[in-house]
């Protein structure tokens, strides 16, 4: 993982993209999702319970945890891309451990293996409320990076 | 598949449970997902592109192809099940095949399996739009079927 | 895809890559695999029953069926590659539905996205025995086109 | 996790229980595969590079690298279900992330959630080689207990 291995001067930078990245997110906006962490490698967002992210039974929708997770995996992925990057998911896959409604969903994407033309990176979402946290999910995902088109 | 050798008796109300457990996912509704058709072991929705929708690139947002995937596979599944049944997604793997902007996808989820303790499903997700129809993403998913509890 | 739309004459020669490809995988001649069927997008292999793909119920090892399922995407995939390619196995998710003692297995592996980067192939494998084909195992697939180093 | 609370002199019925079904498996046999490891919720095994796990570029296959996660995955998976039970699996997803020649491969199988219809599993695949310990594969797997029929 050569991009991980930068000096610490370009931490900064690479924050900074990430957020401008995900503040051009209309969908995540939409669902109220934001941006809690990153570091090199690592991409935490917190996803709260409202009647956006719902499925028929009231829990939260598996599309919205599927989301979350996909967006962790892709963004801890895209701190180790080099400046004028953007990453794209070729694709992931998702287990849902438990349901849960009410609280807040926490997903944390991590950089397994930061290749040049492959990045692969997993996801765990936890779920906070009534003073517990708990398991929600695992992702295993697969991302090319790209070049910045915008 | 012995739940979809039944008389056709049952279609209508199958269609019914499937249409009345969608008109209840939050999430789904509020993204402006439509229910389009209905059969024995297959399910087809349509999502609209909007704002909501987005990615930083102003595409459809993976989060939103793999969650209407996801929808089209599960409610594939449910038409397969007894009355009474709600269906579980245990997991799923998408592949993105294109991206996309503007015009509007499609997810037809179809039954591959349908056992007792485990029903497994695949989804293509095409889009439509400039008078073509493209190849979006696959899915391949796996579901258990539940008392429904609502 | 366009490799698939190259001139007939390039298509002894693709098939004649795969087989010298397909001859020297150790494990694959191990265990009793043919090449039944290459075409451009398309490979067919067979896999007959022994004690050396057996688990521990007698039945086909999953591993056995995985590897089948693999290599039929894979060489699907060569074919769309242009010479003096081969390709690796970035992942695959595969869903066994059925298990099956005795006979033979068919792993059909099929192109649905040649891109330059990245290919993406399904796979389903049937089971031939007892006079009937019926469902074993279905796979989704992600390759990457590499230089032949060999 | 109600398995893998009970008292510690299951444990060693247990881990015989893993030992006598792994001993059924032809095909991990016949490769050459050990079991290293047993533990409530974890499962390690080793394969050494041999002609009979080859690809054509002379590494590891894949399959072998698929078949060895999978069944750390599943004994790891066996070791939470009550006795008189086999474990069934129903999917599996794996990221290759390195190829190596020589040596030998651990893959580690640990419980996730161990659900009554239900169990997931992760598994790493490690390299062992030229002194030094690197990344192989991935894997995220779901799996179904089943009533022992031997």
């Amino acid at each position: 993982m050569n991009s991980m291995s930068k000096p610490a001067t370009d931490t900064a930078g690479m924050i900074e993209r990430v957020r401008a990245s995900f503040e051009r997110q209309g969908m995540m906006l939409h669902l109220g999702a934001r941006l809690l962490r990153v570091e090199p490698g690592l991409c935490e967002l917190a996803l709260p319970y409202s009647d956006k992210v719902t499925q028929q039974q009231g829990g939260f929708h598996g599309g919205a945890i599927g989301a979350l997770a996909d967006i962790a995996g892709g963004y801890a992925a895209l701190t180790v891309c080099p400046e004028g990057s953007e990453v794209t998911t070729v694709e992931y896959k998702i287990n849902f451990l438990n349901a849960f409604q009410g609280g807040e969903l926490r997903a944390i994407g991590r950089v397994v293996k930061a290749g040049r033309r492959v990045i692969v990176t997993t996801a765990e979402v936890l779920h906070y409320g009534d003073g517990q946290r708990r398991d929600c999910a695992i992702m295993q995902q697969t991302l090319a990076p790209v070049t910045k088109t915008y």
